[in-house]
């Protein structure tokens, strides 16, 4: 899933301030690897949000993430001032791409790219859908450039 | 340790809004108790850098925790809008007392609320210190009304 | 809720070793204060399984957690080989009372001491029930020589 | 970084049960993507271990991860019986690739399938170093046939 665009010249219409915690830090002083998973869930849910979704809150999820592929560029410190940018890709009949950064305001540094493709999930018995009209909708109502 | 006081009359000066991640919140749909406590340590950090310690962040922690004790009085959700409250109590030789309370702005409901003893620390040799000067000396000046 | 007994004379009949993860260690060296909780949680699980409850791992959870009390004995470090102890001291009509340790084997040492206090649940409206007749009897045959 | 050949047919000599916790699940029953990746440096730490590495565990770290690349096959459950299995697919110059798996003993289902590359790392200026010879050979050694 190697990008085949330059990621600096993204446009990321959603970003979130991510605030740390004392104990997300391992023992190197670096932001824990999988903790900085749950930031990019954090994208995710507000990215969602911010397109009118509230189920994520109650619990109604219709996604779910079936790959993920990280780059860690540069470790994630507790004193950073971190945001994370979230955007979709592409809207495929299966799936969503999506791809986010850490930025470190204080810096002007990405910090960690991560990109994600979830699905249509049917939580009553665990199996995969199709990605729902009204999701096609959302999205490309949020993200008019979106081919 | 139950309090000799009225919760509900301590005045705090220290207040952070908390940033619920999704994985904070368990299968029963209630923010899991442990993570709680990683709230209540947002709440200490942000507490003390507010009195101008600022070696936390850099993981030079010269306080411990030796004790806490907690009610968990009303679940916390994911939708929440919760605020930690934080105030010294008391400060001894060897350790300080402090109090906190999770605050739900959305309907003024105290969820859950926490005492906690910490006792001066050594890191070079994981041993219990007296609270120094410099830590009495910052706490009374950030709580003047402290006894 | 200081107990009126010596807890070195408890004897405990359930123990589970507990696995520690790589980020439960914070940047001072410490498993930190809030995974202990989660430790504690896993002996909860597991000696409540030992009963024959099984709801704990569906989901169907009928007891929450009302009160926690814990002394931070001894830092638990990454090599440590702790088990956690946990056994009921009392169960009253509307709470059930526990005390758990983490004891390190390699040492002999109790590192960490939790008194907790849960009570009935009803899932379908979060609210408080009594304990059920079902809990008291499981919790009677488990440990026979309670009060 | 898909892979070039077929995991199935892949020999795992390192193999580790992972003990799942109470709030590893969200409130959709699976266990949270970003826990998942915790359960992968369980496997990574025991793995190195068994090479004779013990630094892990003093916080003594010279490998960092710079990448991975997960694929969420089936979920994993409270209930499962899952071990996790860790295999060096090859050492480089600069970086060590590795793959996992999760494994459920229950019904020999593989649930996620992880790789990672990781690179060495000075600890004392956070820069990225060559792969040492110590690592190269503690590597070949626990994995022989190792191209």
């Amino acid at each position: 899933m190697t990008p085949s665009y330059d990621i600096s010249t993204l446009r990321f219409r959603h970003e979130l301030p991510v605030q740390i915690r004392f104990n997300d830090v391992d023992v190197i002083g670096h932001v824990n690897n999988s903790v900085l998973l749950s930031y990019f869930d954090l994208g995710k849910v507000s990215y969602f949000e911010a397109m009118g979704y509230k189920g994520v809150r109650s619990g109604d999820v219709d996604l779910v993430i079936v790959h993920v592929d990280v780059d860690y560029m540069v470790p994630v410190f507790m004193e950073d001032d971190i945001v994370v940018r979230t955007k979709v890709l592409s809207v495929g009949n299966k799936s969503v791409k999506l791809v986010q950064m850490l930025y470190d305001r204080r810096n002007d540094r990405v910090k960690c790219v991560c990109h994600t493709v979830m699905c249509g999930f049917d939580p009553s018995n665990n199996t995969s859908l199709p990605i729902s009209d009204e999701w096609r909708k959302r999205i490309h109502a949020y993200e008019p450039d979106l081919a």
